[in-house]
């Protein structure tokens, strides 16, 4: 009856493993990375898509997306850069294995910052690390202010949290001090940025968090 | 290499066993049972909420939540429905073991209609049948109208499709007519019904299609 732990612990600590192996990668060609959470339709290609346009005259960045469709990586391959279709076959979670693979689809020694777009669900990829150095969960209004209390793996992992389509919550009931009350009791202190990818409201604290990560990077490195 | 295929089959096979002796229950009992799907967010409980309010003066109606919480219930046990959580402990999707264990907690006897509503995953879920007669797939306009094409399994599964939050699409850019044709190529004629629960919009078409299923299982009764 208990024969089902172990095999679970293994899975994971084998993608640990894995997840070691893509950090050390990374570190060696001094490329910082995010593993870009979120449910569907919560925003993580419009959030990528702004961040890649605000900083690509900076930093040279590449992306990768887990998915089924390389619908979401059009128009970030329109822009020049380089990009990568993990395809999932309808998994539900990228794990450090598939990364691990799809590493070599992208030259690190010509980047600086690597984005990798994890699949829409709030549960399945929290559970598997991919060697990245900043986990990025985007919440958004319209799913209402109860996830944090729902989800709470994901949103104890966060390093980042964006809080994405603010310019809906006067349409809506959102209660921002609940949101922010199950977010703090998982997670105290989290860096939190509430923010609008269509009216791009609140978007520049984020990416000055992100610019002085890639500085502090480069200035260690 | 291809041992892992077998094992996948083998747990669905074995699901889609136990959904067989839920629907034997269920149907000797003569209830109308509902398997309710979306994204974290998407409206379940809002649309389970207006639903129950619409019909429990005609018909008695339970109500099974998989979730880690008890929130979503809170307001329907005040309505004095019979409700049961059934604890996911984190898991991404409810299986047939699983509502199989919990379906002594429901007197199923006393019930016409039963609606389970399952984890807030476009996934997971959709790959365990629950021996249920009707898997409602509530979509919302914020989530975008590329749903289809990147969670076609889900879509292909529904048997009535629910588009959520019409009243937000003055403020969005959503393509109704992108989303009509990704859902009619992976499942041409759902029943589909774009509604509001904010405002109410749209919902009366849902239930008299609910209303017409309950009489016709009635009359064959």
């Amino acid at each position: 009856m208990t024969a089902k732990i172990p095999v679970v612990e293994n899975i994971l600590s084998a993608n640990d493993a894995l997840a070691g192996q893509i950090q050390a990668q990374l570190d060696q060609a001094a490329v910082l990375a995010l593993n870009v959470m979120a449910s569907p339709g919560g925003g993580k290609t419009s959030v990528i898509l702004r961040t890649v346009r605000a900083l690509m005259d900076e930093v040279r960045i590449g992306v990768m997306d887990g998915d089924i469709v390389e619908i979401d990586l059009r128009e970030l391959a329109a822009l020049g850069l380089p990009v990568s279709l993990i395809n999932t076959g309808g998994q539900c979670h990228l794990d450090a294995n598939m990364v691990l693979r799809a590493l070599p689809s992208m030259n690190l020694g010509a980047l600086d910052l690597l984005i990798i777009e994890n699949v829409g669900n709030l549960i399945c990829p929290a559970a598997f690390k991919l060697g990245v150095h900043f986990n990025i969960v985007i919440a958004s209004v319209p799913e209402g202010a109860d996830k944090p209390y729902k989800y709470p793996s994901m949103f104890r992992g966060a390093d980042v949290l964006l809080l994405n389509k603010m310019d809906l919550q006067e349409y809506m009931d959102f209660d921002v001090d609940y949101f922010r009350q199950g977010v703090e009791a998982l997670n105290p202190g989290v860096a939190f940025f509430p923010v609008s990818c269509r009216t791009g409201e609140g978007l520049d604290a984020w990416f000055a968090w992100l610019r002085a990560q890639l500085n502090s990077r480069s200035a260690a490195g």
